[in-house]
């Protein structure tokens, strides 16, 4: 009987590859297989040693091109078989990530699984901004919703519990309902002139951002015509955006307005 | 007049020097004055150049050797004489990190800044242990809170908003305030049985766990003696705590109680 393999989920981050961690990139050298998602950037799959065999199994939106049973037969069929398999994913592993569905099928079968935290991507948009996720007087939480649903189900988000001023709400796989999401949050009672960053494509070289309000962001980003993936920050932390004094913060409104 | 110089605000991550980014180790090899938090590793000091300024800032529980004054105001001195200062800050310099009130600050002065954002407390305990932060069917969406208050100052946590069965709750700084945590979600309709993990020193050589339900945290964590940083992990997601098979997963309850 052969060894068995092993696979490392590993969280590959945003996509700017300085922000991989040295374990992601250990774990990434030792592989014999790479599994990769859509979201992985070319610069990070160019750290594959070159004996390894690459397996894209990128969902985008609206379509999956391999669902994700047939992800979890393919770990699990190359670990079987004595390999070390990488599971590369954008951001972390852990957060709407869905690492921990793949290794529970794993450790089913006894496919030992280890793990590589990423650099999410709304620690992206706050970094690569200067928008803080919490920040004193402005912001005690932050809280990371998702606003997809599948096709024909309703957004059946908890508005009143995520209508709060105090805390920072991060909306990832938003973009497709991003007006509905802000109505919900309007009618129990958030400030219409609650700030919204939008960062498309965070730390990568097609970065986009875009500033609006809570009233306008729907209209704002269909506007804008922002590429996936798009992340969406809401609350008052997004007014220390123009004064972050990162290249790219001021204009941000006024781009947006002049794109439309 | 001299050049200014720059600062750089850099997660540290949560300990173990393997989950710095490379963008972190970069911007910490250009630094010729380095401030640090008491959260941040001697492994990841190591990495300081030798060349380097070391300055301590660390903020212990209940006692502030340096204040957050001060440490802006030791950031300024060393930018304004054209020094390249690294901000060293356990997990990520925007999540309860103060990373954007420092910023603000520099800024104020003309002083440029820049980040390298972190792996959180919250990843490290996640990937140590394979409870992920958010799981379809058991977690929606993962809420960061911060369970610390000034000496004096009531624990004035929203309760009936983070009572959510379908959320991950997160409590930073909260091993002094579990109990209270604990009943108060209670009293808002949390099932007492809801399961709770706690990670102290997570990735570091120190690091222990303890699985608990929230009728029994603030019992288990006095007995236990665990020693900060801790982190709470609450919600349907650490039920798959015993499953993820990690090692020391399973025996930690037990741990705890033979412990106690
Ligand atoms: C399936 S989730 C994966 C989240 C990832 N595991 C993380 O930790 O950030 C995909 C969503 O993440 C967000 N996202 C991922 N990478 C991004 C980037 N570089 N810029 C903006 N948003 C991003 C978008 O909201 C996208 O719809
Ligand atoms: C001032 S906050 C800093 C949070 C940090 N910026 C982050 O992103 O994780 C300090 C708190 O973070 C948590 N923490 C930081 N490092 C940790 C570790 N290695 N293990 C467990 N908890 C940790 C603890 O709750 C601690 O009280």
């Amino acid at each position: 009987m052969e060894a068995l393999g092993k696979v490392y989920l590993i969280g590959a981050g945003p996509g700017d590859p300085e922000l991989l961690t040295f374990r992601a990139m250990r774990m990434l050298s030792e592989a014999d297989v790479v599994l990769y998602d859509r979201l992985v950037s070319p610069e990070i799959l160019a750290f594959c040693p070159r004996r390894a065999t690459r397996i894209p199994v990128g969902k985008a939106p609206k379509c999956h091109p391999v669902p994700q049973e047939r992800i979890n037969e393919l770990l699990l069929h190359h670990a079987l078989r004595g390999r070390v398999v990488a599971r590369l994913k954008g951001g972390d592993p852990l957060v709407f990530g869905r690492g921990s569905e793949e290794a529970a099928h794993l450790r089913a079968h006894g496919v030992e699984v280890a793990y590589a935290p990423g650099i999410t991507a709304a620690q992206a948009a706050a970094s690569a901004t200067g928008v803080p996720l919490t920040h004193r007087g402005l912001a005690g939480s932050v809280q990371y919703v998702t606003g997809h649903r599948q096709a024909g189900q309703v957004l059946d988000l908890d508005w009143k519990r995520l209508a709060d001023p105090d805390t920072t709400l991060v909306v990832y796989m938003g973009v497709a309902n991003i007006g509905q999401i802000a109505i919900g949050l309007m009618t129990e009672g958030l400030d219409p002139a609650t700030p919204v960053l939008a960062v498309a494509q965070a730390t990568t070289r097609h970065e986009r951002r875009l500033v609006s309000r809570l009233d306008a962001v729907g209209r704002d980003v269909r506007d804008a015509e922002l590429r996936a993936p798009v992340l969406f920050v809401i609350g008052r932390v997004v007014a220390l955006y123009a004064e972050a004094g990162i290249p790219g913060a001021v204009a941000a409104r006024a781009m947006a307005a002049a794109h439309a």
